[in-house]
């Protein structure tokens, strides 16, 4: 099943919104076995999504899209799948009364601008939208089954889930395509492409490749097989192979983060953390707390922006900040140190440093970060110097996920004893 | 001048990833006027890569490409661009010194792989790549100049600031489009457009859309105009005639942020804030602090997660978590209440709710939130039902969102006062 995704929309076209919705579906679409050939966005212009719309319709078996039929004014992709169709628009009368209900139920009257949504290209069926007001449109169009969907994220995906995901899992029976990666922190990519240099290959199936994100490096594989079951083997194979190869550089799969593998080590252990931080400003608690259940293993955190609440809130000495500055090795230990005692924590992470972009000096850069890693065995410190060329918000991300690997690590140490 | 983004890689067609170059990208260009026809996405296959550059240069006057040119084996877009133009790739020295000189700079030997990176389609020119190894591509086809690029953000917008804008700045000398977004918070994207229906008339220039992002929803104003003076004159008479309309639900500007809002009338009236944070985890400090020179205003923040660091951090009574349960009214006043006489600030904020999916139940579900705003003159607190169909990171996200947007209030009414 070949697969076009067309988002909508001047917001993407003009920068002004990241579209994460043709990543999302093609994530959806390659777990079936579906192949996207490609992503295309336009802008709000009737022409161009006709134009599109058509060409995709004959280059594909399917054309998922989304965006442009909201509650304001340009309806246009509505319209571009009726001429594309050669049809005229007309009212679908049970749909004009599932929209004047959804505003009936919050207590307002349906806006006139509105009733758009309930006309649909001759031939096409709508789908239902369960969060929304705006119906989706399901049409043929040349060789493609052809799905109209909002943009709204959350409506759109609750739309594809119910409604298209089974009318396309019907379709696909062709080829499998399993996806999976792994995800490394600690090495470059080159180096990391180095170690699986073999596995790289082209022509080979599985296919192997790498991509950076943000200091994550992803070991993507790609298995095609008659059926699920030998595309599985050969995905499995695979990744057994490559985490071998990158010993502790693996910290997951797919979408699991730093914080999820450090969760993991903390639920299986029972262990507790509590966090002190300073340039990060609450990321790391943040990140920590990201996952469900984490009031099993996060007790508490403290956001010490200040050199006054450094003192005051986890007791680092006056006198220590003034000798060294805030931002020095005997202040990072001693906000993992006594956080994790006021805290009565298993360990307590801390950070402090110097996200910018002002406030570096020659002896202390922008980019400059302490940490500090406190359990039972003592404190570990670490001192790293992020590009002062990157952004205050790189900074800090970079800060949380080294943050985040030192205790990972320290987990691991831990076990293995 | 027309452009066409394209963006190579299989993370993007799998949805591993989300590409945020092509929003960036297309933010420059209408910043300097030029126009996105498209933005397209395909996989790290030769032949597709090929066919859309090929469709790319006829149909717009810059195409801009980026991914593909990694360190790593799959390094097709300078294959598919040599097979476009019909000519072969040849090695360009002062490029392969370059890479080495990167490497040997980072005490390192450079991977044979890397070799390809300083090989161009014979006609075309290399890129300086200022902080990876990759050069990019420069190059003729058709009626476009091509530029290839890094697909790491970090290296693309450098390489584009340094050397593709000021080449596509001397070519564009059309009409210019300048464009912004007017950010509103507090009602639905159908209310908004009721208000400023008429200026959302097809056919006007300048053109008003809304968009709907995560409980923001901006109005997007693009205005078309000879010269760059008489755009921005027409722009700034809708933006005027907006923020009139919108009154208090218009927090900011383009990628201005509630944080941003806050923290600008914090700055100007030299307050201060605390957080207390139970579900939100620490974001609402991470949100706070994103601002560079934050430490002016914000203090320091307590993630009180667990029971009993709401007790032991911020004296939260344990008879009162017992009689209402952590997340009630009173429990998020004496949050805020505390935190503020604990942290000596002038303002404190506290959130304490249900971020699921686990944790709920009839009286008290998932998306239950409690807020609580203290200062000077007192406590004030809100509680908020966000859907229990949200995720667990939509909860936290619309949690910290009205916490942010309850301090916004409170200083926009001391300072009408």
């Amino acid at each position: 099943m070949d697969a076009i995704i067309v988002s909508i929309g001047n917001e993407l076209t003009l920068g002004q919104t990241v579209d994460t919705n043709s990543a999302w579906l093609s994530q959806q679409l390659a777990a079936i076995g579906g192949r996207v050939r490609m992503q295309a966005t336009v802008a709000d212009e009737l022409e161009p999504i006709r134009d599109l719309l058509d060409r995709a319709a004959r280059a594909a078996d399917v054309v998922l899209v989304s965006g442009g039929i909201g509650p304001t004014a340009a309806d246009l992709p509505r319209h571009a799948l009726a001429a594309a169709m050669g049809v005229d628009l007309v009212l679908h009368p049970p749909s004009i009364e599932r929209i004047r209900e959804f505003f009936t139920r919050r207590g307002r009257v349906m806006p006139e601008a509105n009733t758009v949504q309930a006309m649909f290209p001759a031939g096409a069926a709508p789908i239902e939208n369960t969060c929304g007001t705006a119906p989706g449109i399901r049409a043929k169009l040349h060789r493609a089954d052809v799905f109209v969907m909002p943009g709204v994220p959350r409506e759109m995906k609750e739309m594809f889930t119910r409604d298209v995901l089974p009318a396309l899992s019907e379709r696909s029976g062709d080829a499998v395509l399993l996806a999976k990666t792994i995800n490394t922190y600690g090495a470059g990519e080159s180096d990391v492409g180095e170690r699986i240099r073999d596995l790289m290959q082209r022509g080979r199936n599985p296919t192997v490749g790498t991509t950076a994100q943000q200091t994550i490096i992803g070991v993507r594989i790609h298995a095609f097989g008659p059926t699920r079951d030998e595309a599985r083997r050969l995905l499995d194979a695979d990744a057994a192979e490559i985490r071998r190869r990158l010993g502790d550089l693996v910290f997951g799969e797919d979408d699991e983060t730093l914080a999820h593998a450090v969760a993991k080590r903390l639920f299986e252990t029972k262990r507790t953390v509590a966090t002190a931080e300073s340039c990060t400003g609450g990321l790391i608690a943040k990140s920590l707390t990201d996952i469900p259940g984490s009031s099993e293993y996060f007790l508490n955190g403290f956001v010490t922006y200040s050199n006054e609440s450094k003192t005051r809130l986890i007791e680092v000495p006056a006198e220590l900040i003034l000798r060294h500055g805030a931002v020095s090795a005997p202040v990072a230990a001693a906000m993992a140190g006594n956080a994790r005692r006021i805290s009565k924590s298993d360990y307590a992470i801390s950070a402090t440093g110097i996200a910018g972009p002002g406030g570096g000096s020659p002896a202390k850069p922008v980019g400059l970060v302490f940490f500090g890693l406190s359990c039972a065995e003592g404190c570990d410190v670490q001192e790293r110097r992020f590009g002062s060329d990157m952004t205050r918000e790189e900074i800090r991300d970079r800060a949380c996920k080294f943050a985040l690997n030192l205790l990972r690590l320290k987990l691991l140490e831990t076990a293995a004893r």
